[in-house]
C-alpha cells in the first residue's frame, strides 16, 4: 500500500464511514442537547488539529457552538485541571495514541464530562479514555503522511455538525453529505492538473498557502503536505492573519498557493492574491470552485468539482492538494512512503 | 518616537498598569465568578492574538478556566451567532478598530454575556461595544511593529489570570507581578547579547522559531517580529506541533530560534535542539532562563534575567527577541520604523 493508493481510497472510505457513523454522531449530540453543552474542547496535534480547525467552522456556523482548540500540555505537562465539566470534549487522533491528547479526555473523563474519541484504532488509548467513539473506519493507513484518515475527520466533524444543526439547515445538511464521496471521486480526477501544477512551483523550497474560513484547514493541511512530503517550507496562513505583519517578508516573486471556495471569504482571498501580484509578482496556484470567481490572469487554477455547499468543500478541496504534494515529490526525486525524519505515530506529551 | 524608544518604555508601561488596572481585573473576574462561566473566548489577530495565546496557558494553569480563540469569521461574515451566552468574551487589539473582533464582541454583548474590551484606546469602537474595558495605557504607539503593548497586553492577560485564580495560587500570583516593571528593567539590559546574536542569523532570510507551554505565544511574537520588521520568513511552531510533520522540512544547516523557560517543558525544548543539532547541523539561538538548564556547545545563548516564576517569565523573555529583531533590521539595512507593505492599523473584516 503506498500514498497513492490511500488517496485513490478516500471515496470509498468516505462512504463507509457516512454509513456507519450517522448513529453515533447522532447520539452523541443528542447527550449534548440533554446537556446543554456551552462549548467543544478538541485536543489534537499535526493534521487531526487541521480537522479541529474545521469544526470550529462547521460547529460554529453550522450549530452555533463555539469550540475551543486545547492547549494540551495545560493538562498533560503543567498538571492543571481546567474545569471541564460542562463541556463536550473531543481527541481527535487517527492512531488514539498520542499521550498529550488521550491526557485531555482522561481529564475531561475524571470530571465526569461527555467526551468523544475519533480514531482510526478503536482500540486505541484514546478511545479508552472516552465514554463515546466514533471509529474512522479507513482501514489501516501505512503511508507516514495522513490523507485518507484526514478526509475521514473531516467526515467525521461535519456529521457531528450536521447533528448538532437545528430545523431545516440540520436537514438540509445531513441530505449534502450524502453527495461528498461522489464529491471525492471528481476530486480524484484532478490529478492530471494537479501533476502539471507542479511546474508553478518551479524549484521553489518555501512558499506560503493561504485561506480562510471553512478554507483554513485546507491551506493548514496542505502546507503540511509540503513539509512531510516535499521539504518545502511551507507557511500557512489565514489571508486576515497574513495581512496583520506576514506579508511584509514574502519576497519578490515569491511563491504562493491558495484555496477558495465560493461564499463570503472568496473575496477577501481574491483581492489579496490581486495585491500580491501586482505589489511582489507573487507567483500564484489557486486551488478553486469554478464558481468562485472569473480567472484572473497568470494565476495557475486547479478546479475542484463538486457542486458542494461550501461547508463540505474542504472535503473534495484537499485531494487535489494531496495530488499536487504526491506529484512534486516524486518530481523532487524524493520517496512519498518514506519522508525524512518523520514515524507514523509522534508521540507527543 | 522609534521603536527603540518604545521598548525601551516598557518597565514604566507596565508599571503604571499594574497600578490602574488591577481593579478592573478584579470587577470583570468576581463578575465572572458570580456567573459562573464555564469559558473564556478571546477575539483578536496579529500580535494580539499572541496574548490571547499566554491567555490559554495563564488562564488555564493558574484559574483553570478554558479558553477558546475565536475564529472571528464565524460571527464577521459567515453571520452566525453562536452561542455565547455564558461565556466571558474578551477582545483584544491596540487600536480597537479592527472591525472583525468588534463584531465578536458586538454579538456576545447582544446576547447579554459579559464582555471585556482590552486596548490601548478606550475611546475606540472596541471598547465601545463592550461591557468592561481595561485600557493599556501604554501611550501612543507609533511604530507600525507593537512592542510596548504587547507586554501590556500580557500583563493584562496576568492581571486576569491572579484576579480568577483562586487561594495562595491566587495570593502568590498577584504578588509576583509586582516583580515584573524590575525584571523588565534588567532584561533591557540585554542588548548587547541581543545585537551580538544577530551572527547567528548570518545572512539566513528564514528561520524556524520554536517555544511550548507559555513560551509558544513568545515564540510566536518573535517569529511576527521577524517577518515584519527584518523580513525574514520565520515559522513559529510549538516543539510539540513541530515533531508532528513540519520538522521533516528543516533544511541541513538550517537557522532555529527557540526559547525556553524553567519548567516542566524545559526538557523538551532542549531534547528538540539537541536532535536538530545532531541530525541537521541547525545553527541555534536560545533565549532562556539562566536557570532551566546547562549551556549546550555550540548553542548561542541570551540569558533572559528576573527570576519570576515561568507564567510570568513571556513578560520580559519578549525584550531580548525585539532587541535582537530591532539589530538584524539596521544591520540589514532596513528601516525599523517603516516596515514594508504594514501599516499601524489594520483593518481585517
Amino acid at each position: 500500500v503506498s500514498l497513492r493508493d490511500e488517496i485513490g481510497e478516500q471515496p470509498d472510505v468516505v462512504r463507509r464511514l457516512l454509513e456507519r457513523a450517522r448513529g453515533t454522531a447522532a447520539a452523541v449530540a443528542s447527550e449534548a442537547r440533554a446537556r446543554d453543552v456551552p462549548f467543544v474542547l478538541i485536543a489534537a496535534r499535526g493534521t487531526s488539529d487541521h480537522a479541529a480547525v474545521y469544526a470550529q467552522y462547521a460547529l460554529g456556523v453550522l450549530a452555533g457552538v463555539p469550540v475551543a482548540l486545547a492547549a494540551p500540555s495545560v493538562v498533560s505537562r503543567y498538571a492543571a485541571h481546567p474545569d471541564l465539566r460542562r463541556a463536550l470534549v473531543i481527541g481527535i487522533s487517527q492512531s488514539g495514541r498520542s499521550p498529550d491528547i488521550v491526557s485531555v479526555v482522561a481529564e475531561a473523563e475524571s470530571q465526569g464530562c461527555l467526551t468523544l474519541a475519533i480514531t482510526n484504532d478503536p482500540a486505541s488509548p484514546l478511545a479508552e479514555a472516552a465514554s463515546a467513539v466514533l471509529p474512522l473506519d479507513a482501514g489501516p493507513e501505512r503511508a507516514v503522511a495522513a490523507t485518507k484518515t484526514y478526509t475521514a475527520e473531516l467526515v467525521a466533524v461535519a456529521l457531528l455538525a450536521a447533528a448538532l444543526a437545528d430545523g431545516p439547515i440540520g436537514t438540509e445538511a445531513r441530505e449534502a453529505l450524502d453527495r461528498v464521496p461522489a464529491a471525492l471521486a471528481l476530486a480524484l480526477e484532478t490529478e492530471q492538473a494537479a501533476r502539471d501544477a507542479v511546474a508553478v512551483l518551479g524549484d521553489a523550497d518555501e512558499c506560503v498557502v493561504l485561506g480562510r474560513g471553512y478554507h483554513l484547514a485546507t491551506a493548514l493541511e496542505w502546507a503540511l503536505k509540503l513539509q512531510e512530503l516535499a521539504q518545502v517550507r511551507a507557511h500557512p496562513w489565514s489571508t486576515a492573519d497574513f495581512r496583520h505583519g506576514p506579508v511584509a517578508s514574502l519576497p519578490e516573486g515569491g511563491t504562493v498557493l491558495a484555496v477558495r471556495a465560493a461564499g463570503p471569504l472568496a473575496g477577501d482571498v481574491t483581492e489579496l492574491l490581486e495585491s500580491l501580484r501586482r505589489e511582489r509578482g507573487a507567483r500564484v496556484l489557486l486551488l478553486d470552485d469554478p464558481s468562485a470567481g472569473i480567472p484572473e490572469p497568470g494565476v495557475t487554477r486547479i478546479p475542484v468539482p463538486g457542486g458542494l455547499p461550501e461547508w463540505l468543500s474542504p472535503i473534495p478541496a484537499i485531494v487535489p492538494a494531496q495530488l499536487l504534494c504526491l506529484h512534486l515529490t516524486i518530481a523532487r526525486g524524493l520517496d512519498p512512503d518514506a519522508p525524512r525524519g518523520l514515524s507514523k505515530v509522534t508521540l507527543t506529551r
